[in-house]
């Protein structure tokens, strides 16, 4: 059985991820959308907020779930016995550096290895921090990320202007 | 009539921009340089001494004028009845975040497009980071700026080091 | 008045060059689309067939026109008086390329420059030579080109498999 | 069950190629190695030769099989019922070339994805083109491809230079 | 006498930067190299402990010497009498980011010319960054740095963590 | 003494070759300049024609030599006990390429090392394919090349054009 999966940061969920998850999913037995907590960077949503949201995103496929790690990925991927790690690259992403980190990762174990899908052309130009970016200008950001996480982005927005 | 702005955090302006601001006063009938406010990035240069060093910088183009504006780009291109909006790129910019930040933007509204225009090569190491960054460090940044820049920064590197 | 030229090959025209002549229509006061005829290149489409087909593509837009020329592009911008040469980019391009023409472009002369349009996402994977391998190859290349390019490269493949 | 093509001309095969082979075939339930024929473009090794030497170099793994095919590669992969495509990627490989093919076999079917493998760092510099350059100058490649490919490019060498 | 320098943060240094200095020390006559004290900047090691542990490494080659500097890069090497600055290039560098400083530098003075050596490939996804991050998530990073570095790591790591 | 070969296929010679020739100068004991031989790539300008212009160009130089070479770059730097390869790389260059080739170089033999210089910008936008593009097209190269390198250019296109 083949268990895969797809770290990142998350902060929010977007289109982007939930296409590269979708896709994912029909790859592998299992995958693990994993969300990696990071005490030292401050983040718009809390981790509980992000698992949540991708907890309801999720939902439609019966062999992904939602998980949560600090530390290093790929401890948390031998932690899991998962084989593979699962990335999304845009024509836009920095690829140097995700290539970067599946060297280093193969360089810390050799028994899991790093898959890279593209994402599609029509979210290539979403991220996570234009999502943030537009969202805190007030920008319209309802259609770059999925329906569940709005509401945690509304709440984080207003939470932070002071109300 | 063609109106187009030149948006940026111009902290501050050098010769490289001002490159763009003349090509660009050629091509279209109206030049806005529109200095954005980040009121959570802390900046060498104050908004407000940005725009008077611009405004003297841009004297010669009749066509061209300086304004500020916070919040998304998108949005105050519209309410400038902009239908464009030119960045300046150098062989050494970060051509990926531009491509995105254009495909945001026309996301966001299909009334503006991004213009593209290339700086002249004797500017292309040129970016205002760089001139902040020699600036601190007590070099000669008299050659890489307009002249109407040059006692901006030198009052706040006079302001920062404490006289 | 403000005249720009579409240099390309467009061998041959693709929905991604279409999506640069409605946009760039917008955006100067004239546009010529300029057939750029190289005799030691083989092409697929004879120079008068590309020709004529954006002829018929460019049909909508009142201040669009087509023409060919040999030799170096500079100069035919010259002689035809543009102040302007229009430059599609995809995610996917050779920038470097196109960064590199400009400059000498400009190094030719200052009295021309280049203004680049960045292609729709949803045709940047559009490119004359993908269009050409796929329809040389069997494919299905119908919705990556004009109604009007769609008849000309049938006939060109059916010249060259020897009927 | 999974079915994945790892196409490629593999003129000839390097140990970069097996090590992406290799790896493949622990996530996949089945692979198939494809060679590429394109008869307009001149080869070092047959095509023959090039299947008959990847069938030995594959031979360890019992889920690998070797074929060859014409015509577009999402046609081939239809035809199969392959839903995976493996391409490898080098930090030195042309990855926007990679990513527009990755889209353009997505646009011409949305029933095949294209996975990316990173090549181990040691074999980032190896591409067959490096292999034919190094082999036709007389250089030694035995270090570069796997054994079983080393007599078919000194045929081809001996054939190529007239005994 | 070729005297150079080869500047960096060094926090910490890798097994890159020492194949950076092994064949720099062959090349030129002498090498400095200089740790950049950025005081503006926090950093893992204090400037003390990496210009100690450097002196460790650098032992073995007679012709090498390390030194720290603060102010401008250019001001320092013009000081030392050194008409070489040396620089590391990764396949992963920000190669953008190196050419545009080395630009900055030729223009602040025509004395001192940049020379990139390229880091071997199993080197390769190293730099100071990974390793901190490997370090401070409590991995392995023993066989990314020189042994002298080792110590100082462990020690930094145990004071965060408030012992 | 330090040795170094700066290798390329100088058809014809740049400002930007020569550029990369002075600074190598200073930087190594003795430098040879070597024109690669490819029998099966047809070239502008002979051999003989390249290697008389460079013998030109470089006498200011005492310390630079011309010489040519066919085979393997790096048989020809061991056979000429050089450690040294020197390559200039323009902000638009293929990094990629010419990392892949230091590799594939340093792979063949440690002994030989390879350096790189940055083409001075007002370079950075020439290459020999730009010369001969401009040249072949009519327009004025002149100011692309060294003095010496103008005549066989004109001799070279008269042949050409069957005078």
């Amino acid at each position: 059985m083949s268990l895969a999966i797809y770290p990142g940061s998350f902060d929010p969920p977007t289109l982007g991820h939930l296409d590269v998850v979708e896709r994912a999913s029909r790859l592998f037995d299992h995958l693990v959308v994993a969300v990696g907590v990071n005490s030292s960077k401050s983040s718009m949503l809390t981790c509980d907020a992000r698992v949540r949201a991708l907890e309801q995103c999720v939902a439609p496929w019966p062999n992904v779930s939602v998980d949560s790690f600090s530390g290093l990925l790929i401890d948390y991927a031998l932690a899991r016995e998962a084989g593979i790690i699962v990335r999304g690259l845009r024509a836009t992403s920095d690829f140097d550096y995700e290539f970067q980190m599946a060297m280093v990762n193969r360089r810390l174990s050799e028994q899991v290895d790093t898959v890279f899908l593209m994402t599609r052309w029509e979210y290539s130009y979403l991220s996570s921090s234009i999502v943030r970016e537009v969202a805190q200008l007030g920008g319209n950001y309802s259609e770059m990320v999925p329906p569940p996480v709005r509401k945690p982005i509304a709440d984080a927005l207003r939470a932070r202007s002071g109300y």
